[in-house]
């Protein structure tokens, strides 16, 4: 058994750092079940239709992807984590698409991190996000800006 | 029986419409459905942990709210439209907690419209989606680059 990895805090992450997870292998069945209740556009429910739009054949929901990114990222290391939530996303950029069959890996980077200016107890982490699939093509990237906690303010 | 509504091209966007869906309600049961998925946070799982969270109190995960707008703007206008998809999304605030038994209007605002330059049969619109509940607050908002074709393209 390996000793549990340490919690991580704000003082964890540094600018230019990266984390890999993966891969992730998508099913047909996942990507129907999501477009089904979120995104039922043709292109992502019938093959033929996909066939004939921009997609050139059935793929994901762009959203089915921010989804499993997010997954990937908790599962990854937030949830392990002194993370808080955070505010939004700041862009979203679906780049080819996510096929039935692919497998996902996960590349977060840290893009910048700063204390709060008002509480010490916080700071902000900006993580990019890219998801890339078998071939080492970018799928998705966004980028979250993440609140964590300080391991100063989690001191008793 | 009313009249089908038109099929909605390019042409038919202009910088400034608006339209409004809903009132869509949202249940407990969904929220963690969801939750448990996609991003299993204790704040979107747990009603203690989420009381001792910055949401203070079980809410909807930011990423849920955006697939519930993007199906209410299909079910709203886009499923009955010439749209051939989204490169990506280009800001997206998540600003007040979803909760069990909110219910969700839709606000979709055409910010910009653009033919293509290179493609006769495309045009670029611009969308605002503002995710407002039942109080009038605005709980997610995002902008969404949407591809549509022309009806000009589309004449045989």
């Amino acid at each position: 058994m390996s000793a549990p990895m340490p919690k991580l805090y704000f003082e964890d992450f540094a600018a230019g750092q990266v984390r890999k997870f993966g891969p992730r292998p998508v099913t047909r069945e996942e990507i129907l079940t999501f477009a089904a209740e979120f995104d039922p556009q043709p292109m992502h429910l019938d093959d033929e239709a996909a066939r004939n739009s921009m997609l050139g054949g059935l793929a994901a929901s762009g959203w089915h992807s921010c989804c499993i990114a997010m997954r990937m990222m908790l599962d990854g290391f937030l949830l392990n984590s002194s993370s808080m939530g955070s505010g939004g996303i700041e862009e979203v950029k679906w780049l080819a698409p996510l096929r039935p069959g692919d497998a996902l890996t996960l590349r977060a980077t840290v893009v910048q991190t700063r204390p709060s200016r008002s509480k010490p107890q916080l700071g902000l982490v900006t993580i990019l996000l890219e998801l890339i699939n078998q071939a080492g093509a970018p799928v998705t990237t966004l980028q979250a800006p993440l609140m964590l906690g300080t391991r100063a303010g989690a001191q008793p």
